[in-house]
């Protein structure tokens, strides 16, 4: 089962979300999708990996070229060492409030050979067939499959809101409106790489960023296809360790049950950090941990749960902390094994034992815990389980005088961000985004991602939400990353109800 | 510290161990030695990667042609779907007794980038200086330097062998001497594939093999750089699993800590299966177990003991069981994991949870174990521990309705085997050895790794003594593997000997 049929009951049907959304807008959308999908795609061919520093100005040079078209007033922010900020702005004539719409337009890293195609940069559009995505040209002309998909590196994982924007503004003018709110535009190109950049660029252009709030556009929406708004976002560290074995690799049969196996060694230090149930056993993990309020988890409960319909999308006979709801675990850190690497497997197989282990590990934090004591619980948990830890490639004399030594490579880190559902900033998009569906949208406490959030409030002290687009099955940091095509249209009809209605549902007292 | 250096006071000076062996074979060598590793080089330089056929075919015809130029009586014998084993006849005047010498042409799988050069088929001579391998042309005339090495797949595990066999019947011929005992040869082509066809290659010609006994010529010598004479051989068994997560990676923060990550199952089922001692935890693996006996421990404890330069040389702060002697642990069965994988580490590291993790693990066995019961047994212990295990890549229905499935693929397996000194092979061949040595050759109970000398035992009824001559450090089924020169010089005297005296040391009555 396929979760676009699974969860048909949960979604609120399509037709009726835009029909509630400003009719004109949608008709204007309607004769304009193969030339929406056709700026989208010449915007997806430019490869966007990140840290990949010719690639990501070419990206950026794009995104400015697109705004300058608009009349957005546009310049690249310039950082030494990163690729550049794409900065826009739009006043709006009478307009009291101004929100700073974000995305990004940098990617997560491919393995082309894993992709259907092999080529993560040309974008291709697919429409299931029996269970397969299958290509289809753009025709000429005429609508197309709302449940077809855009195929590339990027789509869903971010450049599909800067588009979505974009198109948001055409079809307000097109239509005779205008924005009820000035608009500033920041498109980052290394949120992929930890955002590390940021805070520097952010305190540098502060009284050119200043605003009553910024809207998130990154991420994907809830598994239900339902639009939603997302007042809080899960910290993250990345972690990369290498333990050691023989500075030589071994037979097996000459040398095993003697020498040291890193493979083994990997293994017990992976479930000394988490069981399979997900529980953190790093000694004072818990205690930084702040527990979700009763509001938050009434919030997390009241929200539709596709948990059922994923389980039989994904294959998963269980999941973990016993069959827990997906949105009560991601009020909770987490700890995630991205990847291990010992010698070799199958085909390529040799009784050998190897010189190390790789391991790489992601955590996910909530609000009070800092990636600075993350580390240190890590590393003094590792010390008592009598780990050698250091940070630099081992030396000899550290091997030799130490059993197990593991050296850690630790990202840079976010911490976790919150907004209160009866902030302005909140109060406002609730307004305006409840009046367009015609029924209260979705209220997400947190989501379990990661974005750069912490690093604009400690910097700018304004609150920031996460408004997403994107399909939840969008594949984002994997092979065959996707943007649904309805989540494209629905994300244009949100934004052009935002640049034009939020004003409206603004407080008129500071709370 | 080099293990060259470390173990000389262990080692005996090899000019003495020459001056013992028949001094006209060591004079006719050394004035031979280019033409020698010319040979070999020519032999090394014809890829043998296991399972690749034509490859294996031309290194079988090519030592076929070796051995014709000797005057033996040679022909392949042929298996459908497997590689030839390239088989030999030398008759001895008045000769009442008949040995079979073995060696294994095939190599392991190679990764060509992590070689020094590159090329594991271009065979490198090298001289150790300031502890790197340098590159060295092989001289028009003179002496080689007896501690450089020849670097190639193959050629301490097992084309060296073959070639001091040969050499040895040249030396033996130009110094005026003959064979003793009657000399058959069986060069095997699947040893690195777990020799499936050998089992009905030695059916099939039983009668063409008849023989008083087997001498083994693959495995490293001992440590200490000593010849020494093998009485036994671990038994093994290879496994290869697979464990599943969710039928698509998905985004480790809008998913982590919900849906099982398959990094960690795999850890856990490792270390379910043994510790980091060791220990195989696999419940009723040690009622199989035959324990050494007082006089086995006792010859592994009367050997050499390289642990401490070993543990200098590998960088080792420790090794399993509390620092046990490796000799001692070679007598157990041993577990050892070959390789891990699970998504991605470092710079391809990506924030999702993977699809599946892979791991590769072989098992060494003892005598009374059988890989059908190991089978057995680690299958009830998976699945006493959770695991639905099935031998098939998972299906949806079983994906959906087990929590933990667990793909498990198993390969053929050899059982244990151990002769007993006072056996008239072992008595022979030790008698020449140590007439040879002037001293007694090192008695190894039991080898740590593993060769095809069960399906011998079982279908010939014959003894088997392994006869190693390639160095201990020889990186075997490794990047960078090679043969010290003086180890092939060593294997070049003891072969001589052993053609010439093995028969004044034959026990006269069948015991």
């Amino acid at each position: 089962m396929r979760i676009a049929t699974a969860l048909l009951a949960l979604a609120a049907p399509t037709t009726m979300l835009a029909q509630r959304a400003s009719a004109p807008v949608r008709d204007w959308r309607a004769t304009h999708e193969i030339a929406i999908v056709r700026e989208m795609n010449a915007l997806l061919a430019l490869p966007n990996i990140t840290r990949d520093t010719a690639g990501l100005r070419r990206n950026a040079t794009a995104i400015a070229a697109l705004m300058q078209r608009r009349g957005i007033a546009t310049r690249l922010l310039e950082v030494s060492g990163g690729p550049p900020v794409v900065y826009g702005e739009l006043k709006a004539t009478k307009a009291t409030r101004t929100i700073v719409l974000y995305a990004h337009y940098d990617g997560q890293p491919v393995n082309a050979s894993e992709w259907q195609g092999g080529a993560p940069f040309t974008p291709a559009f697919r429409v299931q067939r029996d269970g397969k995505w299958v290509d289809t040209p753009l025709p000429d002309s005429g609508r197309l499959d709302p449940e077809g998909r855009i195929f590339a590196r990027g789509s869903g994982d971010d450049k599909a809101p800067i588009i979505a924007i974009l198109a948001a503004l055409d079809a307000i003018k097109a239509t005779g409106g205008s924005p009820s709110v000035n608009l500033k535009f920041f498109f980052e190109g290394e949120e992929e790489s930890e955002s590390v950049h940021l805070e520097q660029t952010l305190r540098t252009h502060a009284a050119l960023l200043a605003s009553d709030g910024w809207i998130f556009c990154d991420s994907p929406i809830h598994a239900s296809r339902q639009l939603q708004v997302v007042l809080g976002v899960r910290g993250s560290m990345g972690l990369e360790l290498t333990v050691y074995g023989p500075s030589r690799a071994l037979h097996s049969g000459h040398y095993g049950n003697w020498a040291p196996n890193p493979g083994i060694l990997v293994a017990e230090l992976v479930t000394s950090l988490r069981d399979a149930d997900g529980r953190i056993l790093v000694k004072g993990f818990q205690d930084d941990v702040t527990p979700p309020t009763p509001k938050e988890i009434a919030a997390a409960r009241a929200l539709p749960r596709p948990d059922s319909a994923l389980r039989q999308e994904l294959l998963l006979g269980g999941t973990e902390a016993n069959d827990a709801l997906l949105a009560e675990r991601l009020l909770l850190p987490g700890l995630n094994v991205r990847g291990i690497r010992v010698g070799n497997v199958e085909g390529a197989a040799a009784n050998a034992i190897a010189t190390d282990a790789k391991a790489s590990i992601d955590f996910r934090l909530v609000p009070r815990q800092t990636p600075e004591r993350i580390r240190q619980l890590v590393e003094a948990h590792l010390t008592a389980n009598g780990w050698y830890v250091t940070h630099a490639a081992a030396t000899d004399q550290e091997r030799l005088t130490h059993r197990k030594v593991v050296r850690l490579v630790w990202g840079g880190g976010d911490e976790a961000t919150r907004v209160s559902a009866d902030s302005p900033l909140a109060t406002a998009l609730l307004g305006a985004m409840d009046e367009m569906l015609g029924k209260p949208i979705l209220r997400v406490p947190t989501m379990g991602g990661s974005l750069p959030t912490a690093v604009f409030e400690h910097t700018l002290g304004v609150p920031l939400i996460v408004f997403p687009i994107a399909n939840h099955d969008d594949n984002q940091h994997a092979k065959d990353e996707n943007i649904r095509l309805q989540n494209l249209w629905d994300g244009i009809d949100a934004f052009a109800a935002m640049f034009t209605r939020l004003d409206r549902f603004w407080p008129r007292t500071t709370p």
